[in-house]
């Protein structure tokens, strides 16, 4: 079946799921028990809204959205009974028109900023509220005078409803974005090394094996990464993420890692037509060359094992120096051929295949400089 | 100042500010005059909510909320006034109980619907709202038994909030995500043309002139053209796009492009060692090189004119056959040249140049394809 099998694939999907039906049945109870109805009045219907709107997959995305509900529900409701007050002190027929144009004027200069790079990363979110529950109270206020009270019980009951979702959400089974983010980071590094010893390999075996394309899954992760540091930022320090944990330092690896994986599959472009030793010169290359890339290889997947333990990995000039070696011998190699009675058209992918691994190897320093 | 650069450099955010407040003033003085109060009563506001939640930059951003949250809101109440009838069957005491396992299940099982990649990328907000309707209709089912009027009231604030928005959006200076996503496809497949006819100048030149970084946006633009896409479908048929244009084709020809685009990255990085021709055979070989990136270039250019003019272009054969034969005279001069004293390594540069360009210019000729 294949809902099952999407629901084994990543069993945190069923668990979020069952958490949201949780916390909303937690809420709907607030609402069911007499008492609180009464303190809270038809308004508590607010605090659903606000789970079922706030409630995401991570923490990062949970705390994100509920602080950016509360502070700006706060902060809007106190913009809204002011230009209550300041339209009530015209004249009946003034305070509609007043109401309207405050409304207009909020609405597009808040929109406006929401455009910017900066606030759109965090704080999109929060923007919104903040036009909506102006409207809400301003609009509203000129209806019933019981302004503040409105005001208060939407505060009181976003309050409720943000703080039993993010509860929900970090005590059970809490999915922490940033770890999601370091072990994307990580595994994006380790694919690209399995990749490069396994085209090592391949070139020795010559057995046809088809190698992974786990690397191209690199290409494309910028944007993901970028959300993820984004929302990694709000949330606390949890097991071995400090608070002021450096998640801008992913981003740049994650770039770094980019880069490598471009050149990486430029390198796999040259895997369809196989590169055959052409003579005893060619296979010399082509020895200096798989040794390059298993040593670039090992270099990647060392980095992504010594991050993924976090501990502090070997100084980046020792951990190289091997690969340095393979790049200087593959150099050597070239160096030193006379390739006479070679025609040059055949030799271009092998040379293009040199060129490309020596890129590469000068990739995975930076990349070992930078972690 | 910077707020006004800002400004200026995209007028449509400016124009979406005030549209914005425009749809919610006008959704205001709904509820402000009387008989329409009377006649949708203080679920009125949701109205207002409607309009600040629904309105987005592009019309196709915003039809697609406005008709996810609609339609959802009209299944999820019926589902919410079955639940609440289902429930009030039972005992008294079993009904809080009943509604709380009805919210419980729905909540858990459209949330876990919600992951699947096809729901997620047309339909997530829509599955949001129907938690939300479904929570709000039934959990209000039994305080009061006006579920009826409640869930009516609902859909029809909902309808006149997401009809001013999606009206104000359409008639006011509207933003097609459509044309957007095809002049995105279309300036990618440009940059791209305009850096190989740079790069065979510049190495004509020799002149140290820096060509664009233009080429790098194109490398991570895969996020950005798919959600494009799915938004694009919304849209109605407007101008030169009819109702089913094929929206898929863009995202094919975008894979294309980005695949080029990895290409012309690892072209790139052959500039800054400049390669200098280094005896008569060398220049001969670089030359080959120039005219066939010029070749591609143009190509790409062509292809980028005729789908930015909507044109039909030349059949893909006819446009390729000038850069075919450059991709040939490269393989010919690479074929004759007796480079018999030229040190290997010298070679490896201008070598993985031509092997680059050879794979572009096929990339080229299955774009050509593919337009």
């Amino acid at each position: 079946m294949r809902v099952k099998e999407f629901g084994e694939e990543d069993p945190r999907r069923v668990i979020h799921s069952f958490k949201v039906g949780l916390a909303l049945t937690m809420v709907s109870l607030f609402y069911y028990f007499k008492p609180l109805y009464d303190g809270f009045g038809v308004n508590a219907i607010w605090a659903v809204l606000t789970v079922v709107v706030v409630f995401e997959f991570s923490v990062g995305a949970t705390l994100g959205k509920g602080l950016n509900r509360m502070v700006a529900t706060f902060v809007a409701g106190g913009f809204g009974i002011g230009a209550h007050h300041l339209a009530s002190l015209s004249r009946p027929t003034g305070e509609p028109i007043l109401i309207a144009a405050f409304v207009f004027i909020i609405a597009a200069v808040v929109t406006f900023t929401r455009f910017f790079p900066k606030v759109k990363a965090r704080y999109d979110y929060g923007f919104n509220i903040f036009i909506l529950t102006f409207s809400l109270v301003s609009v509203s206020g000129y209806r019933d005078s019981q302004v503040w009270t409105m005001a208060h019980e939407r505060l009181s009951t976003i309050l409720v409803g943000s703080s039993t979702a993010v509860i929900v959400c970090v005590v059970v089974y809490p999915v922490w974005i940033g770890e999601e983010l370091h072990n994307l980071v990580v595994t994006n590094i380790e694919n690209l090394g399995e990749f490069l010893v396994g085209f090592g390999d391949a070139e020795s075996n010559n057995n046809g094996k088809t190698l992974g394309e786990d690397h191209k899954s690199v290409l494309a992760s910028k944007s993901n990464e970028e959300n993820m540091a984004n929302l990694a930022r709000w949330e606390p320090g949890h097991g071995r993420f400090r608070l002021q944990h450096p998640w801008k330092q992913y981003l740049k690896i994650g770039t770094l890692a980019r880069e490598c994986a471009y050149k990486v599959d430029a390198l796999s472009s040259y895997l369809n037509p196989h590169v055959q030793p052409v003579d005893e010169m060619g296979s010399r290359v082509e020895a200096a060359c798989r040794e390059l890339s298993t040593e670039c290889g090992r270099v990647l997947k060392e980095l992504a094992l010594a991050t993924r333990k976090m501990k502090r990995p070997k100084p980046a000039d020792a951990m190289v120096a091997s690969s340095r070696a393979a790049a200087d011998n593959l150099k050597l190699v070239l160096d030193t051929s006379k390739w006479d009675r070679q025609r040059l058209v055949e030799l271009v992918p092998i040379a293009a295949l040199a060129a490309v691994l020596l890129e590469i190897a000068e990739t995975t320093e930076r990349i070992a400089d930078a972690v």
